[in-house]
């Protein structure tokens, strides 16, 4: 990970649901993976590499590891629905531009979404680094 | 998927951060993707494939994609810390069961875990269902 704020114990992760998706592009393997990728870039985050899984009969997951941490969906077409998340580290990324982004292509009739602050604060997280390089020092000298 | 339970549109998310972790245990990739393997058993859930990351200049991130979602890991050695993440549909697996094992091999000094339902609750899921294939009934006949 780069020397950026993304290197925080702080992250922002989004999760929600998506109701009343077309079954064909909930079936669509090319069309997720491309929308899903297309957010990721809108988000500011950087993708490291994607796992896709066609499930039998029906449901694709793929799962996308990002520098700043990860971004999902599980889709289930006999419901025209699917489950979303994007956890992004740092405060450089917007993981909510990845939902924002997929409801614009996919148009589902309605959607849940849920931001949750994780870890520590910002600024709690640079005092507990500045406390540990400080005790680090201490041993040092 | 199979027609077991996990094919509902509902899923139990937990989420997570492990503090006060050993260093030397946040850069071990093999011991954290076994902790993880093994929680996955534990919870009952499938592993379809597991993507790993160790980052420069540390830091590892796992992503397990699941038959019933995903988990995953991101740690940050600097901090003695993780991020933690384990979401299965349907209400066959226990995701609680992941955090715990990491908890219990990982020791952290302290911890934070949240559980989120997610989509339909159970009953709704089938009533939803039930509706569905009534429809498709009165298109056929």
């Amino acid at each position: 990970m780069s020397q950026s704020n993304e290197h925080m114990f702080f992250g922002v992760h989004v999760i929600g649901e998506l109701y009343g998706v077309d079954a064909k592009m909930l079936n669509n393997k090319e069309l997720l993976e491309s929308v899903l990728k297309e957010g990721i870039k809108l988000s500011g985050a950087t993708l490291c590499s994607l796992q896709t899984k066609v499930f039998d009969p029906s449901g694709i997951t793929s799962l996308a590891l990002l520098s700043e941490s990860h971004a999902s969906f599980h889709t289930y077409p006999d419901y025209n629905a699917l489950f979303f998340d994007a956890f992004t580290c740092g405060t450089d990324c917007q993981p909510q531009k990845i939902a924002d982004h997929m409801i614009e292509i996919l148009k589902p009739k309605r959607h849940t979404l849920k931001t949750i602050k994780r870890g520590e604060e910002p600024e709690a997280a640079k005092v507990i680094k500045l406390n540990k390089k400080e005790d680090e020092l201490k041993k040092i000298s």
